[in-house]
Order: structure tokens, then C-alpha cells, then sequence
């Protein structure tokens, strides 16, 4: 049987994979819009996930698609309380910027997705000696699925400012799963030129020079 | 001045990403040519990383480019060792097995990129409440520079058996790195059709019904 794919992918192929990394946006409440994604769409978002990398092929992805109104709401408890004691931690006008910020969408977008990494109890090919690559797996899928959605015009944004164990408890998780990330997940009237932080200039673009290392620091 | 980007992408170019993505493979030590990758190549694949999603624009991955024969030397040391110890978690067949397959490509792949987590002496909007998320960005970077990397056929493979603080000292990274991952990258004679994991049966694929839920689990 022959296992090896001869596809070689042309650079014009890969420039359009290029333009689809550079215009990805974190896309957030003010930019969706309440059109519904069709189920074929989910499904291509999907598969991009589970065809990402997994350490061991151990495929430790979980997906919780929601759209009830009343978990919706749950969820948007734990940010609220979040976010208050977030913006606490900046000060002055730094502290007033934030409080401008739109930072989710639970509400806005039609389709909410939880995912978790879902801890075995058997030792992983891989996963012997940095624990961590297994949650790192997910997030393999999550970016797969970041791209696919851009490339289906469809605007995805990452819900970080909530508490795990509360959206744990609102999504009945079993004890071995733990979330990864909650997303947004809409069609939109359009994606920012940049990132809106660097719009904002919340912060600034770093220089390649400054990031990249020959053989040691 | 106009913010928003029109750019609509087609279901063709959404199907040529999901192509990418499906013909990505973690590649080993027995697949790379020593052929030399292009400084040009090189510049794309880090362009893809430093233009994934980063929770409060931080940008907080760092580069380090191992092509030092010296340095290689000392980290395939510590893959040895920590492999060693791995391979005694598995046992008999799996045992054999385990002791059959090539794990890493350190010497084999003209290039290695030891990729960091650099923390910062301030609080970054929306890691406030899980912290790991930081460390997520640094994956979300990985995985463009594994899509963009195939898109230009070149592999790149993971070798996460290893000690991530013998890994820093040899490296001599700052306190305030942290490991996420080692790559090697290089030309490859051809890319597996399927993960080697799933064609030697290691591990089968889970159904697409296993991992979705709707709403709760």
C-alpha cells in the first residue's frame, strides 16, 4: 500500500494560506450578526479541529455546542463577575479603556462552542515527560478551527475572562474534562483591517528581531 | 479611515485550507532530507506564527532557531534519557512497539526551533482569570507555522519527550521563559497519508459522535 501523499502544494497555495492566517480576527459582540450558520458549515469547522495534531493520536478534543438561551445566560454570570474584578487590575485611563471594551459575544453569536481537554487514564505516547501537550493538542484544534471559520467568513472570538470551574458546572462536565476555551461564533458585518488592540493601540506590534533567537538567548 | 476588511474568501479557498490541514503530518527523523531550508521559507513560517490570535495582542512566544550540531547533541540527550523512562510506562507488545518507532528528528531535520512562553511583569487584558491562556497563544502560533510549513512542504515534527528545564538551561533562557514545544523542521521525501499512530493502528480515530455535545454533556 503506498502511504505517501506526493501532493505538493504550489506558493501561490500557500499565499492564500498566508492570507487567511492575516486576516483570522478575534471577533467580539459588536460585530455579529444573528444570521444562523448553516449545520454544513459546523461540520467543516469541525473536521478541521479533529484533523489537527494530538499527541499520541490520543485526539483529547471535546466539543459543547451551545445555543440555549438559558446557558447562554449562566455563562454571561461568570463574565460578568470576572470581568469586574479584570478591570480592577488596570488603573486610570488604562482602567477606563478597558471598560469601553466589548471582550465577548455570548449573546450576539447565534452558536456558542465549550471545548475541553478530556484527561485518559492510561499513560499517551508523547506525554511522558510534559504534561501539558495533551491541553496543548486542543488548542492545536482550536486555531485549526479559528482559520477554517475565517476561511468560511464566519467570525470566531475566545472567551477567556470566565471562571472554568463555574462553566464546568454549568456545562455538567464530567471531573476528568477540563475547559480549554469557550468561543463565540457568528457570521459578521466585516473583520477588522488589524487586531483591534492594535488598533487601539492597547499594545504594540512587537519586531520580528526582538522574538527570534539563534542557537541560544 | 476605513477599518473593516471586505475580503470575502470562496468555498474553493475554504476547501484548499481544509486540505492543508488534512495533509499536515507530524514528521520523524526518517522522513527528513538533509536539503537545506530556504531563509526566505523560514521568514513565511515565522511570519505565520507571529500573526496567530494572542490574548491581549501579548505576542509572548519567542524563537529560538537550533542549528548547532553542539546544542543539537545535548537536547538529544535529554530525549534519550527521557525516552528511556517513557518506554518503561508501556508494556509487552506495546513495549516492543514503543522501542520500534523513530520519535524525533533532531539530527535528521537541518533545522530545530525551540519555541517560549515569555511572561510579563503586568496583568494582559483577558488573562486575568486563566492564566494558562498565555500559553495557548504560543500554541495558536505553532499550529499557523505547522499549516504554513506543510503549505510549503516542509515537515515538522514535535518532540515533546524531553525535559523542558534541562531544555531552558541548554538553551540559556531567561527565568521568565517557559517551554512550550521543540520542532524540527526539514524537507521530506513525502508526507504519510494518514498520522503514523493511526496507519500502525497505535491508536484508532474516534467518531465524530463521541467528541459533540449539544448545550451539556
Amino acid at each position: 500500500m503506498e502511504v505517501l501523499n506526493e501532493r505538493l502544494f504550489s506558493q501561490h497555495e500557500a499565499d492564500l494560506l498566508f492570507e487567511i492566517i492575516l486576516n483570522r480576527r478575534d471577533v467580539r459582540g459588536n460585530r455579529f450578526s444573528d444570521r444562523l450558520i448553516e449545520e454544513e458549515k459546523i461540520s467543516q469547522i469541525l473536521l478541521a479541529a479533529v484533523n489537527a495534531p494530538s499527541v499520541g493520536f490520543s485526539q483529547p478534543w471535546e466539543f459543547v455546542l451551545v445555543k440555549s438561551k438559558e446557558i447562554k445566560e449562566q455563562i454571561k454570570n461568570t463574565f460578568n463577575e470576572e470581568n469586574e474584578k479584570a478591570a480592577a487590575l488596570f488603573k486610570d485611563e488604562k482602567q477606563r479603556e478597558y471598560n469601553r471594551l466589548k471582550l465577548e459575544g455570548i449573546f450576539e453569536a447565534p452558536l456558542n462552542i465549550a471545548i475541553f481537554y478530556s484527561d485518559v487514564d492510561k499513560p499517551v505516547l508523547g506525554q511522558t515527560s510534559m504534561m501539558e501537550v495533551g491541553l496543548y493538542s486542543v488548542v492545536c484544534a482550536i486555531q485549526n478551527m479559528w482559520l477554517m471559520a475565517r476561511a468560511l467568513n464566519i467570525g470566531m472570538g475566545w472567551v477567556s475572562i470566565i471562571d472554568p470551574e463555574k462553566v464546568k458546572r454549568i456545562l455538567k462536565a464530567p471531573e476528568n474534562k477540563k475547559l480549554v476555551g469557550y468561543f463565540c461564533l457568528g457570521y459578521t458585518d466585516g473583520f477588522l483591517k488589524q487586531p483591534e488592540l492594535e488598533l487601539l493601540k492597547w499594545e504594540k506590534r512587537k519586531g520580528m528581531s526582538e522574538m527570534i533567537f539563534n542557537d541560544t538567548y
